[in-house]
């Protein structure tokens, strides 16, 4: 054996979950699950590792797409790596199942992706997506559907209507009106993209400079603009100030912008439709907006593109209020498949982040009570192990968490355990309980509400109102009664 | 882009689970957590990667500790890799958090391990364990509830008493028997442990041969022998007899192979204490019984040792009856911890085997009939698209799942379509329904069951009377009764 130690650490932006955090993702994810059963799709789960050809360059906001991924070569020497996301996989599993495969195929999946990228304060390597896609269809009632399945998943965790939106673009459309400005070359639609996406940062000034002779900010950096012509300039502004209203309201002046280029009209009338079923579906104008400022992964999809968003105000890292932000995203995506077969396969869907949809509901609510432990069986008397046990063992039957405290320490550790466990209860027995053939209950949560209103903590504690004898044969009950104490009725023991 | 194309495939060794498995799996985890909870166990979840000094070179079935996982350096040019079990991390986190923990520390996690080993059929690189331990007590009212949780876990997914046994032996009795024969030297008592080990597929007769002089086997292949005397070889063997019968007949033919030997006594001790536990428990000697043949993992373990083995008999790959066999094993280990920081830490725990499980049950309950699929609303009329979608919310609003057919394809094809998803009810509406306010609901499972007792199927085809005409008013009433026949009363609509 080797004397040097290893050192008990993980490597960076990698992180444990205790409790508190699994159970609450748990739940959020039954939740956000349940939605897409409600909606038609079906569980698929795909490893983790996959050959590195066959999860693609096609990470969607990564400049350098080789990075990225932990990758390693497999035995037979190909390189294999794990999944950066759950898109590349189900493109993958589609082009292999080949036409044994249902179509449309509508699936979700949970997992976890891995990013080898630069992690940072709440920026981590490993992390939950909740997908879902329709494989095999390129009609836009599929399209309308992923809007109210995002809806109805942020509703169904918790997030009230008023405190999310939906925003919808097509990605046709600023293609239409960039063609019709004379902006045909692929390097300045790019440029131009990348500008728009910085309208929430820098604004619409800003954002013009940028497209145009280019940008000094206040620090005196200089950034080169596109070098567009001023009526070019003018026309992609017009598009990114085309938002806000009604859906209808929103249509009406981008129809304006799109004239008869037929690129942008495909998309503008794929828009007309998906409004008439987001209608029918109930969705309103404050559930689902079309907001043409949204071109985040523009590039990567081939026809609309979705991100929810939270707009209720929390606080930042620095104590400031601000909106919440992204939580998920989608759009239509027609050649991932392609890539592997040649067969063109529409399919559209969007995906959760479900850390970040966690840290929301937490951000909003505060934090909330830890819930509480099992109850905690104490020894006083290390021969009556089995009578111990045997408590313990009622318990559970009554399925009430419960546990035995393992070692015969002394009584106020054994406490300090109970509490720090935050359990409901604690069952104490001596040798005077045993030879009474009673046991001592120890409400610990009334405990501590008591120790919290009474100033004379000395005077509370001789009085012990919190804890009681009662006949062993009444243990469950007693407990049972402490346990669902706002919901049993007393006294039953 | 390259014209060159990746194949669709998968490394081999890892699968893609199609949603019946992924749910079957789901429902037996949540099966064993809820037991896990019960007894006191919270969760934790640690990250898929590690550094592989933290993992450590501890696979316990392994020869060659430095092969056998998937790793690769970081960017700070450390070796990470990714997990093999869920024991290494437990001792990570638990050496990590140090006096933060509250000890004893019950945890439980469930989640993909990765073992690069070479794969076969049923054999995988990817599985899921479903783990609990203790950490922070040496107490053997700890060990004893590690078969409470065994039997009751398995209880718990519908393995009844009977089926299974939970199989329980203590290192240090072998240790002690070795060390009254004289069997000291280190290496002699692996080779001792390993022919032990083969003792099931060898039988008694050929584990004397390879403790002594070696042995030759029916193709003429030569194994050499450990060498022991003829009375250490004796020792050994009555040690491997001594199970069979009561927990307490085990304990008594132990006591006299043991004797005074202190070591040997003091496994027997803990052994005779779980005995009374394990009674005041309720666990029958048919639940969990004492085995000196279990030798799996003594190497690793420093005390007692749990296996749980199916005693059912399925058919083999080749159609052979047999016994399942093992799906799940675990033990105290009290050295892990120390590794990383020179304390001596004492745990106990087990892990059960999630895809061995699912297997079982499968091979036993034999091939379930596919659950129903989400109700498929077709498309007669394209334009109708908005209509269409009205009456998936609808169903949706009521808690079916449903999903529109996407695309308007022939009525033969999304009937198929609806047929190969193992829809419950198709919902047809051209203009006649239309224009008459009605609706036609198409009772998918009632006409398979029509169709499988009606020889003639045009005369069935006919009459058709597995779909109806409703008003439009009472869509979801109808569709409602039909996927809950059997328990909803018909006739509200």
């Amino acid at each position: 054996m080797s004397t040097d130690r290893p050192s008990a650490r993980l490597p960076s932006g990698f992180a444990d979950a205790r409790a508190d955090d699994v159970l609450a993702r748990q739940a959020m994810v039954e939740r956000i699950v349940a939605v897409y059963r409600l909606y038609g799709f079906e569980a698929l789960e795909t490893p983790a590792l996959e050959y590195l050809d066959a999860l693609g360059k096609h990470l969607p906001d990564q400049d350098a797409p080789d990075e990225g991924v932990f990758a390693l070569r497999d035995d037979d020497d190909q390189w294999i790596a794990l999944r950066y996301d759950l898109t590349a996989p189900l493109a993958r599993f589609v082009a292999q199942a080949g036409q044994h495969l249902v179509r449309p195929f509508r699936r979700y999946q949970v997992g976890p992706v891995w990013r080898r990228e630069k992690p940072g304060p709440g920026r981590f390597r490993q992390f939950t997506q909740c997908d879902f896609d329709t494989v095999g269809s390129a009609s836009v009632g599929v399209d309308a559907e992923v809007c109210a399945v995002l809806a109805a998943s942020l509703e169904a965790i918790g997030i009230d209507r008023g405190d999310y939106v939906v925003r919808v673009n097509d990605r046709r459309i600023l293609t239409g009106i960039l063609h019709r400005a004379g902006i045909d070359d692929a390097r300045a639609q790019l440029t131009v993209l990348r500008a728009v996406d910085k309208l929430d940062r820098l604004g619409v000034d800003a954002v013009g400079e940028l497209l145009g002779e280019g940008r000094t900010d206040a620090s005196g950096d200089r950034t080169e603009g596109a070098g567009l012509a001023p009526a070019q300039v003018d026309a992609v502004l017009a598009f990114v100030r085309s938002g806000g209203g009604t859906r209808t309201e929103v249509l009406d002046r981008l129809a304006d912008l799109v004239g008869d280029e037929p690129t942008g009209k495909a998309g503008l009338d794929e828009l007309a439709t998906m409004a008439g079923l987001l209608d029918a579906m109930g969705l309103g104008g404050d559930q689902v907006v079309f907001d043409p400022t949204v071109v985040r992964g523009l590039a990567y999809y081939t026809g609309p593109v979705f991100e929810a968003e939270l707009t209720f105000e929390t606080l930042d890292e620095k104590g400031r209020p601000r909106a919440f932000g992204s939580v998920a995203g989608g759009g239509r995506y027609d050649d991932l498949v392609q890539r592997f077969t040649g067969e063109q396969v529409p399919a559209c869907g969007a995906s959760l982040g479900v850390d970040r949809l966690l840290a929301a509901l937490r951000a909003r609510a505060g934090e909330a009570a830890a819930p509480r432990g099992p109850v905690v069986v104490t020894i006083m008397d290390g021969e009556r192990l089995a009578d111990y046990q045997a408590m313990v063992t009622e318990l559970r039957d009554a399925g009430i968490p419960a546990e035995l405290y393992p070692d015969q320490r002394s009584f106020k550790a054994q406490l300090k355990y109970a509490d720090r466990r935050r359990s409901a209860a604690a069952v104490i027995a001596g040798s005077r309980e045993f030879d009474a053939g009673e046991v001592v209950v120890k409400d610990l949560a009334l405990g501590e509400e008591l120790a919290k209103g009474i100033a004379d903590r000395d005077e509370w504690r001789s009085g012990q109102p919190a804890q009681r004898s009662v006949p062993r044969a009444d243990l469950v009950a007693t407990v049972a009664e402490i346990v669902g104490r706002g919901t049993a009725p007393g006294g039953e023991g």
